[in-house]
C-alpha cells in the first residue's frame, strides 16, 4: 500500500525537511495553516499513535517540544503554538500515518486559522513557487533545530 | 498566583480523576467537547510544554496514548481521537499550566464538534449535574485505565 509519508521518508516524494534522524523525520506541512507549520512523524509506518512503541514515541514528543525552541529561536513570528495529533480519520487525519502537527499561532487569529483549517487543502495553485519558499524556510528552521536540545 | 489545575492537583478543587501517580494526573474536561474528553497535566506547575523536563513530558505522553486504549476498553464511543495541547494563550490555552487534551470523534462530526469549541465555556448551566455525570464516567474509565498498560 502507498504511503505519501513513508515516500517522504524514503525521500521519494518531496518534502521540505527540517530534520531527521533513525527513528523520526520532520518536515513542513505543504498546506499550512501559518508560516513554519511542521509535522513530526515516525520512520516506521504506523497509523495510530497509540500503537508506537513507547520510545518512538516519546522521541517524537520531544523533537515536537525541540521545534517549539527552534521556532522561537529561528524568528517564526507565534504568540503559541499548537500541538495537534489528528488519530484516526473521523479526527480529520488525511494520511494515515501518525504525525504530530506544530502550529505556530498569533493572538487573535483563532477564526482565521479555522477557516484555513477548512479550506487549506484547496489550496493547490503555485504549489512550485510555495515549496521554494517552504525549502528556505525549512533550510533556517533546520540550522534554528541544531543550536537547541 | 492561584492556578485552577494546581488546586486540582492538591485536591482542594472538585475534578472527576481518571488516573493520578507522582508526577501526573488525567481527570475530565469540564466542558467536554465529547463524552469521555479528558486532560492530561503535569503536577508541577508549568504553562508551557517545552519548560517541562523530558521525563515528565514523555510521562504525559504516554499516559494520553494509554487513555486511548482505556477510553476504547471503556466503550466510550470513538472512530479516532484528537491529541491536543494548546501551548500558550494564543493558542485557545484558558488555563496557563500544561494540559494534553484527549478528544474522542465520532465520523462526520467536525463541523458540530467545532461549534462545540466555540462555545462551551458558556455552558455553565448544570454544573452541579455534569459533575455526578462526569464522576460515573470518570470512575468507569479509572477502572479501564488500571486495565491497560
Amino acid at each position: 500500500v502507498s504511503c505519501l509519508f513513508c515516500d517522504i521518508v524514503a525521500h521519494k516524494a518531496l518534502a521540505s525537511i527540517i530534520y531527521e534522524d533513525d527513528k523520526a523525520m520532520i518536515f513542513l506541512d505543504l498546506f499550512p495553516i501559518r508560516e513554519g507549520h511542521a509535522l513530526v512523524i515516525p520512520k516506521c509506518h504506523e497509523s495510530h499513535v497509540e500503537r508506537l512503541d513507547n520510545d518512538v514515541a516519546s522521541h517524537l514528543f520531544l523533537l515536537a517540544r525541540r521545534l517549539v525552541r527552534a521556532q522561537r529561536l529561528a524568528g517564526i513570528r507565534a504568540d503559541a503554538h499548537n500541538l495537534l495529533i489528528n488519530n484516526g480519520k473521523a479526527a480529520n487525519q488525511h494520511v494515515p500515518h501518525v504525525h504530530l502537527h506544530v502550529i505556530p499561532r498569533l493572538m487573535g487569529d483563532t477564526l482565521s486559522r479555522a477557516v484555513v483549517w477548512g479550506t487549506r487543502m484547496l489550496n493547490v495553485a503555485g504549489i512550485e513557487k510555495r515549496r521554494r519558499r517552504l525549502d528556505a524556510q525549512a533550510a533556517m528552521l533546520a540550522k534554528a533545530f541544531a543550536d537547541t536540545n
